[in-house]
C-alpha cells in the first residue's frame, strides 16, 4: 500500500472512474458514484487497508437516490452544490459542511430537488449488508 | 442510534466542540479537531455503529500538524483553504476536493503554508493505533 493523492478539480477527480447508472426512474435518477479511498479506488491495495470505503455521489439537479434502507450506517458530507435527505418521516435541507448520519435501518434518500446538483462524501464500512430499495422512492410520488 | 443532521456553516458546525490544542511548536501549531461523526461526536451513541471516525481538522495559516507516523491509515478530503501534505520523502501541494491517502507507517504532516487555512475532512478506523511523533516536524526545519 503507498500514499498517493488523488487530485480533485471542482468536485471532478481525473484519475477516478465515474460509475454512471442507467436510470430507473421508480427507483434513482441522474445519480454518480466515485470510489475515492478504499476498496475498488484507483490504486488501492487490499482496499488501502481500511476498514471503510470513502465515496463522492453526485445527483444532478432534479435528479434522487434511491429511496432505501440497510443495516450498514452512512456518514455523509455534503461538499458541493443543495439538496435534501429523507430520513425516516423526515425531510432536511441540506448544503456544503452539512453532516447526515444515516442510522443503521433507517429509510433514506438523497434528492437535488433545490435547482443544483448535489454531491456528497459518503463513507461506510467495509462489510456491509446489500440495500433494500423502497417503492416510492421518487420525488414526485 | 438516531439519524441526524449536523449543520455545516462554512467549515464551522455550531453543535459540535472545537478541540483545540496548546501549541507545541516543536510539534504542532495552530491546529483544531472536530470529531463530525462516530466515536466522541456529539449525540453519537456506540460510536453510531461504524467501523471509523469522521473528523474535520483545520490548521490556521502557517500552522502545521505534528509530523508523524502510526500504522492505521488516513482517508482525507481537503474542503476549505490550501496547503500542503508531507508524505514520506514528498511533498504536494493540496487544495479542495484534493483525496490523499496515508499508507501505514508512512510518516505525514499538513502544513498551511500557502497563506490559507487548510480544512480537511481526515476518516480513520475505529480502532487504531497512537501515532508516534517525529522531532523536526516545523516547517521552518
Amino acid at each position: 500500500m503507498k500514499s498517493r493523492v488523488v487530485p480533485g478539480r471542482g468536485a471532478t477527480w481525473p484519475g477516478v472512474p465515474v460509475r454512471e447508472y442507467k436510470d430507473r426512474p421508480e427507483l434513482f435518477r441522474d445519480v454518480t458514484r466515485r470510489v475515492l479511498l478504499g476498496g475498488g479506488a484507483p490504486g488501492a491495495a487490499e482496499g488501502d487497508g481500511l476498514d471503510f470505503e470513502l465515496r463522492y455521489f453526485e445527483v444532478a439537479p432534479g435528479g434522487h437516490s434511491t429511496l432505501e434502507h440497510h443495516r450498514h450506517p452512512h456518514a455523509v458530507v455534503v461538499i458541493t452544490g443543495r439538496g435534501e435527505v429523507r430520513l425516516g418521516a423526515e425531510r432536511h435541507e441540506i448544503e456544503p459542511f452539512d453532516a447526515v448520519y444515516v442510522a443503521p435501518g433507517e429509510t433514506h434518500q438523497f434528492l437535488a430537488s433545490r435547482g443544483e446538483r448535489l454531491g456528497f462524501l459518503c463513507v461506510v464500512d467495509r462489510e456491509r449488508d446489500r440495500p433494500v430499495p423502497l417503492a416510492g422512492g421518487d420525488e414526485e410520488t
